[in-house]
């Protein structure tokens, strides 16, 4: 096994979650809620932020992006996490297939769609309706089954544009202790403004904190499309005999809280992240995970970018982006399934990606 | 090998296309020709055609339609061939996905969406500007490459109503002599209707028999959006060494010539479909593929629905229906991925289906 992966677990549990044929599967989605200004660095502009998924899934398939003409980075050269997930598709020949729940702006590939609408802005008003959290259940079920059909495990990942925020009003609302402990794309979480906007979110719904009982109408309330989405997808491959992975970063805890809450058997679930993550001292997805699912797995991989050429994969290191798009839990999925997969070899490709499509795209901007 | 599965191209065929995983896709499309009255059987009324795909898709998954609130089927109790597909898909624990090539109502499921518009009156206009032919491929390719990692075969049918008309004007407009040779839902095929239309269709464009040497020029001008989405996929599944069976009748002679012109090798490709489609006397599926593409055998299964005890089963055999939604592929993939399934075997659940869903709702409808 390699000592790249690690588990909350036990070392065991990894042999669990090896697999020969895994499915990566990449929910986007979006919510008005990151249109709050300081919420979220995705997206340099804030007009650009609604391009942040299908930007990331246009570059899952293609190594570049069709719905913008510039380049996944910033403009300092730290790239969108997809291309950590890109790389580890590409290494492990793992398929890859990405799920539409309400993202605002559509990405240039086939999609699979569950029919929902982007989620609001919870400061205003209802997240989504109960009709739309229903549909994303029934219809992630739907495809769940079907995934878990075609492959022994569902790697299950996300973007989402502020999804740590909408994921704090979700637990706080179910009253999970949360505040201080949510993940975020910038080295020191803005904990302050999150915990405003669920504050104001929390007033406007006339709740208090651990006021609602059932994880459902906390989406509803305070949540986006991407939840539901993906305790359902989860539910579904579950229910069919498949082994399920949830791919990102503290959004796992509100899928892992409906999962619970809907009594789902949890012994074929991990959640999986990269060890920025797991390690973080500005969050704490590994108490979240023990408090709501003491018996799942938190799997996570150390893609060793503390040694890196390149300072925008350090930056990873340093606390800049640090997971999104599934890409610890695809990290985790090509070198489980695959010994050769070594942490070298992973960071060599990851380089050479990395120079095929952002600072290629950087020089080639500086010369036109 | 089962006596119920035969191949043009002898049984060793047969032995290359048996497979332990394959997956099912439908694709569901929508072409305004289907508006001309007499041209399609499938929708009871004019206005209800548009529902007929999106009904096929939901029936695949539920057993039963969200969209209409009636029964699949001919007043007389005449079912969808989704019934036949659906039995097949569950007999043989087959996934399935469905594809949206520009359908015009989009069904309550989980949906791969290729971003088409529905292809227009071929009488009155070009079926689909050259754009979104290619995107049509393009999508089709890069879905068709992930599919093929996740399967060995790739089974590809589709639900488009008017399909056998625009196939007609395609291979017309190519120089193929398919006059009086497409197929069609009806015991008697309305030929003379269908050559009227794609005469009309070629004058308004100013072309004639043979003129057009592309046939994705040809698919613009007068086809659907489910032909370049259909040869998109395969050639996306066929790049990645998977085997690819296109499941329909003679709509899959369009995707053949496509492929053909891309020179796409063909070596790993069948065409699936019923024995009512391969021995019918009102079409010639069999002379079109071997002109188009000899080297490629049809495969074709017998689902013995003379012998059935119901009326609206034994009409497929009296040559209503006949195929579509896939349901010769379906039937063929079970069957040989899976000795187990004999044709009597088939038919017993195809039956149950039968009663369990049309018959049961026929008499929900008397009795309320």
């Amino acid at each position: 096994m390699h000592r790249e992966v690690s588990s909350s677990l036990g070392r065991d549990t990894l042999r669990q979650f090896a697999s020969k044929n895994p499915i990566f599967t990449c929910i986007i989605s979006y919510t008005a809620t990151s249109e709050i200004p300081g919420i979220t660095i995705a997206g340099a502009a804030p007009e650009m932020i609604q391009y942040t998924s299908p930007a990331d899934a246009e570059f899952l398939y293609y190594g570049r992006c069709k719905c913008i003409g510039s380049v996944p980075a910033t403009p300092d050269g730290k790239p969108t996490p997809a291309l950590i997930t890109r790389t580890a598709l590409r290494l492990g020949n793992i398929p890859a297939l990405v799920i539409d729940a309400g993202s605002k702006v559509k990405p240039s590939i086939p999609l699979i769609s569950l029919g929902l609408s982007p989620g609001e802005n919870i400061e205003l008003r209802d997240a989504m309706p109960p009709s739309d959290v229903k549909q994303a259940l029934d219809h992630g079920r739907v495809l769940g089954k079907e995934l878990a059909k075609l492959s022994d495990m569902v790697v299950i990942g996300e973007s989402i544009p502020a999804g740590t925020t909408t994921a704090l009003a979700v637990l706080v609302a179910l009253g999970i202790n949360a505040k201080f402990r949510v993940g975020s794309s910038m080295p020191v979480s803005p904990h302050e403004l999150k915990n405003k906007v669920v504050s104001a979110a929390m007033k406007r719904a006339g709740v208090k904190a651990g006021d609602v009982g059932s994880p459902l109408e906390a989406i509803s309330l305070f949540g986006d499309p991407m939840m539901p989405a993906m305790a359902g997808v989860a539910e579904g491959a579950l229910s069919e005999g498949g082994k399920v992975m949830l791919a990102g970063g503290t959004q796992m805890a509100v899928a892992l809280s409906v999962l619970k809450m809907k009594g789902i058997p949890m012994k074929r679930l991990c959640v999986g992240s990269t060890r920025y993550i797991a390690r973080d001292r500005t969050s704490d997805l590994p108490g979240l995970v023990r408090e709501i699912a003491p018996q799942v797995p938190l799997l996570y991989c150390d893609l060793h970018l503390d040694r890196s050429s390149k300072p925008g994969l350090r930056a990873f290191a340093e606390g800049f982006v640090k997971e999104g798009v599934g890409a610890g839990g695809a990290s985790i999925a090509a070198m489980l399934g695959n010994q050769k997969i070594t942490g070298r070899k992973f960071l060599n490709a990851l380089e050479k990606e990395y120079e095929s499509s952002i600072e290629a795209a950087f020089e080639s901007k500086a010369s036109s």
